[in-house]
Order: C-alpha cells, then sequence, then structure tokens
C-alpha cells in the first residue's frame, strides 16, 4: 500500500478513536501466527533448558562454553513470546489454559520472574554447581506459569 | 539414568564403535524434535524479517531501535536451525527437498552464505537505505537456498 495512504488511514483511524490495536499485537497478521511465533520461542527455549538439564543430570558433560551459549540464547527467547499472547489468540493449537487476558497483571509478573531468572543464567552456568541451582531456579519459573496458563 | 550407567554404557558403545550419532543430534531424542526445532527457528527469524521488510516498504514507521532488535534476533537465529538437519529428518511435517544431507557442501556453503549477510543486518539497519540494502541481501540469501532445499 501507497505509505502515504496508510498514514492517512492511521490518521483517520486515531481521530476516530478506533486504532486499538497495540504496536505488538500488530506484528501478527492472524491469531495463528502469533501463536505459531509464540510456540516457536518456547520450543527453543525448552530445547535449551533440556541441554542443560541433561548437564545438570549428567547425562552429558560439562561444557561451560556450550552451556553459556544454550544460557544466553535462553535468556534471548524468554523476553519473545509475551506479546504474542495477542487477545483472541487462545483457539487452535493454543495450549492457553486459565484465560491469561483476564489476569493480565499475574501472567505479567509470572512472565517477569521467569525473565529475572533467564538474566541470571549466562553468568550462573560457569560452573556445574551454578548451573545446577540457577536451571532450578528457571525451571521453577516456567512451572509456576505453565500450572497457571498451560493446558498441556 | 545412573549417571556412571551411562557412562559405562558410553564407554561400551565406543568400544563396538556404534556411538556413531554426533554430538549435536544428540540433541535432538528424535526426528520430530529436530524438524520442530528448526522450524521453530525459522519461524522466530521469518517473523523479523516481517517486520524489517514491513519498514522497508514503508509499510511500517521506521524505528532504528527497534530494526536493531530484529536484526541481531535474526542472526541470532540464523545460526540455530542447521545442526537440527539431522539424517532422516526429512519426513513427517518436514519442508525438505532436493536432498541437502547429499549435498553437503552446497547446504553448507548456503548456511554461511546466510549467516554472513545476517552477521551484517545490525549495523546496517541504522538507516533506512541501510536497511533495505542488507534485509535484500539477506533476503536474497534465504531464497537461494529455499529454491534448492525447501518444498514450500
Amino acid at each position: 500500500m501507497n505509505k502515504n495512504l496508510v498514514v492517512a488511514a492511521m490518521a483517520l483511524a486515531v481521530a476516530a478513536g478506533s486504532l486499538i490495536a497495540t504496536p505488538a499485537a500488530a506484528q501478527f497478521a492472524k491469531a495463528e501466527d502469533a501463536i505459531d511465533y509464540r510456540q516457536s520461542a518456547f520450543t527453543v527455549m525448552a530445547n535449551h533448558m533440556g541441554r542443560l538439564s541433561a548437564m545438570a543430570k549428567g547425562e552429558k558433560p560439562f561444557d561451560a562454553a556450550s552451556a553459556k551459549a544454550s544460557a544466553q540464547l535462553i535468556q534471548t527467547m524468554s523476553k519473545l513470546p509475551w506479546e504474542a499472547f495477542t487477545p483472541g489468540s487462545d483457539g487452535g493449537f493454543s495450549n492457553v489454559k486459565g484465560d491469561p487476558w483476564k489476569n493480565a497483571d499475574d501472567f505479567k509478573s509470572l512472565q517477569d520472574k521467569l525473565m529475572a531468572e533467564t538474566a541470571k543464567l549466562p553468568d550462573a552456568v560457569g560452573s556445574l554447581d551454578g548451573l545446577r541451582k540457577q536451571l532450578g531456579a528457571t525451571g521453577s519459573a516456567c512451572k509456576a506459569c505453565h500450572d497457571k496458563y498451560r493446558a498441556q
């Protein structure tokens, strides 16, 4: 679409008080795109949580460099899903339960808790003891939200 | 499983010459996990390519900070999928065509080309002109591989 037309249409929409979509929601053309995006971020995050978990359990040898790479990726991915919980994106292949939209403050506090824990991961995984401790704290933050808002 | 048992089993496997799984392949318990992981990385990458594209086309206002965040994420994601092209992971919901495993050198050179282009994105998107140019180069690197190895 012509850029000037877009700007004019946006100005009209604002004037009419109808521009209710947030900039974040506007990143997803439809609900399925939002669901796919947030599930993709969770999939990558979970895979790397699994890699750290394998080291924590001794199923894989502890490798500080590999652990740090996974930790940094987990931190990065933990910031992504939230904007994709767009209103109405609880159908289709979504696993949402418990209506996070009606419990927005609680949902937000669980997101913040997760991101606070993942922010500590990259430094913590320099030793196997540090990895075990901070992986546990991060996993607990995952679970606290899953228990309330993830159906499976 | 008990750690000592795992170590003993691995030692036996090595002794028998049967430990053929690469460390990378071992990150995925089954082919579906590898497919899901790589598709997830591509999904996040494609979404942020779309955000940059919207700015490039003037569908969204140019925002240097937002563009840089997307560019950094694209660079990060572009490194992830390749280890997940594990042997035998071309069934199910995979979109693979053209047998990248039989054309490993070509596939690798296309991966390297993409990563070389995405590495230039974060600095390039400081201006709209820079964004347009480097987004084009990155998109071409995506397409070169899709044309040969992606079914849809």
